[in-house]
């Protein structure tokens, strides 16, 4: 499938520095795709820490598993992660298939069975021959290298069309430390979980479960802001790799998340989070235009936050943008039907700035013509205020076009 | 617009007999559409009794209102339906555009305020111009037929591509009576909600408890049921008028819902709702597969219909269907996000016949071959068993096609 570059798509990739403790290597086993790139390892100095979030799918994945088996330890040394084969619903073949690719790992990285952590992407359903790359395992973390970034972004793509990578250096207690990431997804993107699957990893001494509450904390305005289709994989996995190796430059070591220290990490952290998941949504299967879903005036944030995902999972909302139509109408009816506390008569939409509607009612200012211009740009802002409180949320998402039904009725993804 | 009628239509339409006590009438006001008919008026003998749903939606249209207002009383004499404008979001214009249609309707039929129900339905948040047909309803009423129930079917429809029909006769005490209704729907469909507009009338003596009792227990697995595109509308209206004129014959007059002499009548009710449901599912906007979701082994029937749903209304289930690929990994990732209790490991799936999964993994027996043939069906039915206990439930769905996009981005419906 050649699929062009989503009009969405960053104008250039950002360089993506070392990241002390970190290795890389990428390889071809041809587990589903031909003549490119399948398998990433990422090894990590010893020390290193982790923190991860996970689909809330009942049908996860066997890497999933695997993933939360050996989270507690809080310890990670080696990552590997597949695309074409997602492991998913494969039973008792499934978890042998990561037991197995765990000992190679272990063993290739000279570490614990439960300092491996594993993800794997692709259709859902059939068996994974994970042999087809254990036995390159050994190679790949004798040969991995520091400044390979760019190659493990493209390695984990499935029906993305771009490789999505983002990066920031901030200081920690006075130590420059950096924060980078890459990420893929295009399509069974939803949030309430992790998405499909994002590795960030840092140089700075930070303890697990630091790194574990910075983390949690920022998915919910990132990772778990975006929907693509509203269907949420059983693969999704989020994974945060702090190496320490920041700490023989001087950065000090962290373990409470409360420490004043982190705050300009954490908003780093959140950055790079925020980067990739719009990057994400910038990749919908078949998306024309941004579409960023913003709710005011709602009873609380998390009511704020099912009447923006009503919105922006709303098949007659999404069409209505790909079609470049300003039928506000549809926003109404889809705040209508997310059953959340909204006073139909105080409710406001805007369009970008342009104020639609008013107090339950079309606008008297409203210009038809202003609108459908305004609904011409890649960007599209969507903000309603339903009137009955202080809730606030935002959701970002993508249009739906003919291309989406296309790309997912044709393909086997 | 004109779009082909769906492949998915009954082949035929049913004589629609007459409806002792009902008599119906339709005019061309030009609301929106031009060279068809846009206004229904139905009056009901004196003494009918009335029962409804509507939808739940938090914004519901201003006809809705004034349908709740007068549904306590019990009783109706006149029906006034509109297309090509819902009436919806309209503020104070809208109401009063309701209470001119109100009185117009009152004075043409001789009656109560109270006795007179309204349905819009067609563009939200444009002001309806009700003056266009306020004066036409003095003529329609001194003009009503009874044999005009077909007329009535085709001019309630919007993006309909054909009108929707359904009778039965049945026995009440020894006496038959008819049950005719007429329904529209096509997009902006799901359940939780009677569905977009749907009129039942009978000429059986039942009073309004006992058809209302009747009605609410009907529409759980007819029009609730059903879901085009997760959609739900502002203007859901679903009515059931009981004109009695079957008294005159010797029909009893049952006022007590357990009244075991209703049991024939509430089947052949059943049978008309569901023939209706089922046919606004076949005529789902870009529709060419009807698709039914079961699910059984879940821990409940109301947790088993929160997984057909989920699988019901996922885009990439129904792409799926529409590109006639067996994907059943998407089945898999539907149950999945459905946050209900299920079994992974224990998941069976069944495409009609075809086991295509058991015990959490692909079957066995699994033959892609047979299963793509299955999948070429006009009607496909996707079994699952989730694995936990006796909950089951039946949802109606259809495909998601290039030309629900193409009808929903080029149409300000």
């Amino acid at each position: 499938m050649s699929t062009p570059v989503s009009p969405l798509a960053p104008k250039s990739f950002p360089d993506m520095p070392v990241v002390p403790g970190v290795a890389i290597s990428t390889a071809e086993a041809g587990i589903k795709y031909k003549g490119r790139t399948d398998v990433v390892v990422m090894t990590f100095a010893e020390g290193t820490e982790v923190a991860g979030v996970f689909t809330r799918s009942r049908c996860a994945s066997a890497p999933v598993d695997l993933c939360r088996q050996n989270l507690p330890h809080g310890r990670a040394r080696v990552l590997v992660v597949n695309s074409g084969n997602a492991n998913a619903f494969t039973g008792k073949k499934g978890s042998a298939a990561t037991q197995m690719t765990v000992e190679a790992a272990a063993s290739a990285a000279d570490c614990a069975p439960s300092d491996v952590f594993l993800a794997s992407t692709g259709v859902i359903g059939e068996p994974l021959a994970a042999d087809r790359f254990t036995g390159l395992l050994q190679g790949m973390v004798r040969t991995a290298a520091p400044d390979r970034w760019r190659d493990a972004g493209k390695a984990i793509m499935t029906t993305d069309t771009y490789p999505k990578y983002s990066t920031r250096t901030v200081s920690l207690g006075g130590t420059e430390v950096v924060i980078s990431g890459i990420a893929k997804g295009a399509g069974m993107i939803a949030p309430d979980m992790a998405t499909m699957l994002s590795f960030v990893a840092t140089d700075a001494p930070i303890g697990a479960g630091a790194l574990q509450s910075m983390l949690s904390r920022a998915v919910g305005s990132t990772f778990n802001a975006i929907t693509v289709d509203s269907d949420t994989s059983t693969s999704d996995t989020l994974l945060l790799f702090a190496t320490g190796a920041a700490g023989t430059r001087g950065a000090p070591r962290i373990t409470d998340p409360a420490d004043g220290r982190l705050h300009g990490f954490h908003v780093a952290l959140h950055e790079v989070m925020h980067d990739l998941a719009l990057q994400v949504v910038r990749d919908g299967e078949g998306a024309r235009k941004l579409v960023e879903v913003r709710i005011t005036g709602a009873e609380s944030d998390a009511s704020a936050r099912r009447i923006a995902l009503s919105v922006a999972n709303s098949p007659l909302v999404k069409t209505a943008v790909a079609g470049e139509d300003a039928n506000w109408g549809r926003v109404v009816m889809a705040i209508g039907k997310a059953g959340e506390p909204a006073d139909r008569d105080s409710i406001a939409i805007w369009f970008g700035d342009i104020r639609v509607a008013s107090e339950g009612e079309r606008d008297p200012e409203y210009s038809e013509q202003q609108t459908s211009a305004y609904m011409k740009n890649n960007e599209i802002v969507i903000h309603a205020d339903v009137g009955v409180g202080s809730g606030r949320a935002t959701i970002w998402t993508c249009d739906l076009t003919k291309e989406y039904v296309a790309i997912n009725g044709d393909y086997r993804s």
